[in-house]
């Protein structure tokens, strides 16, 4: 099978990569703390000295970092991937990062003779895990095809959404919807709390109908039960929100929601909470 | 089988007292505007000459009205139902109204002999001629169990939430929560839009995951057809939250969510968008 590069091995990268390697794919991969690679090599994988050294003996990289300067960095830093790797090769970013510097590093490697699909995933690590993620990806369709098996192994719904950029531009809705959702959540279940109604019962009969989300129907229950691990943490919810908010800065309009949920979540991470799943949001206000 | 008084032959009554025929019940109703019962009387419904009248011959009345005035109106007012409602009988206020003002003419119905559930619907004019609304029943839990039958007849979620009142208050949770998964899905589709991204796309990959909401899934395709008939109008959305808004200011606290999408649905109803569907929300903004 063919052998894939894998740079960026933390709490999402480690479970993507497992499924990879338990799927048969040969693995070289990089992290900057080396240690968290160890599981892997346990599994087969191969640890290369830099992302240059990855993409010595690869021709598919997959990038799973943490924010836009780090991929950067990866890519086109010293000891950086475009260093060693062969024309014709496709570097996969399923990072969160900026879609206006997206598109910027897809035209750079294209201009080295590379092929780039941004490709950020949503889901959580409980979906890294299960080899459930939604994949949303951008960049050329045929590059997009090609990388479908690879896709498939590590997520369960992959939409292809359009030329490169695109995926972290609907990655980046996403993360608003969501997150204003989160919000409705949990200010519901605050002035259910503030007016003494019963919050199963209020949950249960909020869940059931118009008013029904996601994220009322899967974090609304670990509020009740007071659990506040992530999941997905208020610091990763946070930069995703200021990713939107750049991006808005650059469109230009009025995104009232926006505003309001980038306010919220650094005000608590202000607070100390960014550790917190982003249930905890509910932790900015005292009972 | 018993006979039922049904005030209130609206958008929502007139289906809701449709259902309760077709069950097999005997009906007594009112609506100020009479010939809105006309079709009523030929599936055997008694018209009434006011709320007193339909009281003298019934031991259930439903009142199915537009605000708390109206409520307060038929029942204590002139020619009102508690002038000849016979001791022991009941007053079930399926309207969406104050909770605060619910928990005053529930203490002034039972000095005078009666009980009183409070019971508001969830589900819209399509739940109501579907007999599928959800029902989030206040009052004393003996008086919930000998009506459930006639719940079951117009709802199917029919969840008892508590003590009088207590209807009220989990339906404006309900609606601060709808409300603002609502402005979610809309400012999600508008950066969409603004960004050139295949909406169908989006809302497909967005719809899939933890950003997902009954408000997205079924409110977002009518935007994207340009359908903004009600469904629930922008001038009901506003009533509500103007409810959750003065309920708030009894109770205290910073509520940021539902100050924003109060002060968005009142621009909307300035903005003249009152009898559009709450999805119109979105024409607010220009493309």
């Amino acid at each position: 099978m063919v052998k894939i590069g894998f740079i960026g091995i933390g709490n999402m990268g480690k479970p993507m990569a497992t499924n990879l390697l338990r799927a048969g794919y040969s693995l070289s991969i990089f992290n900057r703390r080396r240690e968290k690679c160890e599981a892997l090599t346990a599994l087969g994988a191969e640890v290369a000295e830099s992302p240059q050294h990855v993409a010595e003996s690869t021709k598919v990289v997959i990038t799973m970092l943490s924010d836009t300067q780090a991929v950067e960095q990866v890519l086109f830093g010293e000891k950086g991937v475009v260093l060693s790797l062969k024309p014709g090769s496709t570097v996969i970013d399923m990072s969160t990062i900026s879609p206006v510097a997206t598109v910027e590093f897809a035209r750079r490697l294209e201009a080295l003779g590379f092929q780039m699909l941004d490709a950020p995933v949503s889901g959580g690590e409980k979906g890294a895990v299960a080899g459930t993620l939604g994949i949303m990806v951008g960049g050329r369709r045929s590059t997009f095809e090609e990388c479908h098996p690879l896709f498939h192994t590590v997520g369960k719904t992959v939409t292809y959404v359009g030329p490169s950029g695109h995926g972290q531009k609907t990655k980046l809705v996403n993360q608003l919807v969501g997150a204003t959702n989160l919000l409705g959540a949990v200010e519901g279940l605050r002035l259910a709390r503030a007016a003494g109604l019963d919050l199963e019962t209020t949950l249960q009969a909020v869940s059931s109908g118009a008013a029904s989300s996601w994220m009322l129907a899967n974090l609304g229950p670990l509020i009740l039960k007071e659990e506040f691990c992530p999941g997905f943490s208020i610091r990763l919810q946070h930069k995703d929100l200021k990713l939107v908010q750049q991006w808005i800065s650059e469109l230009g309009g009025d995104f009232p929601a926006s505003n309001l949920v980038y306010l919220l979540f650094t005000r608590a991470l202000e607070m100390g909470l960014g550790d917190q799943g982003n249930q905890g949001l509910i932790n900015m206000w005292e009972r």
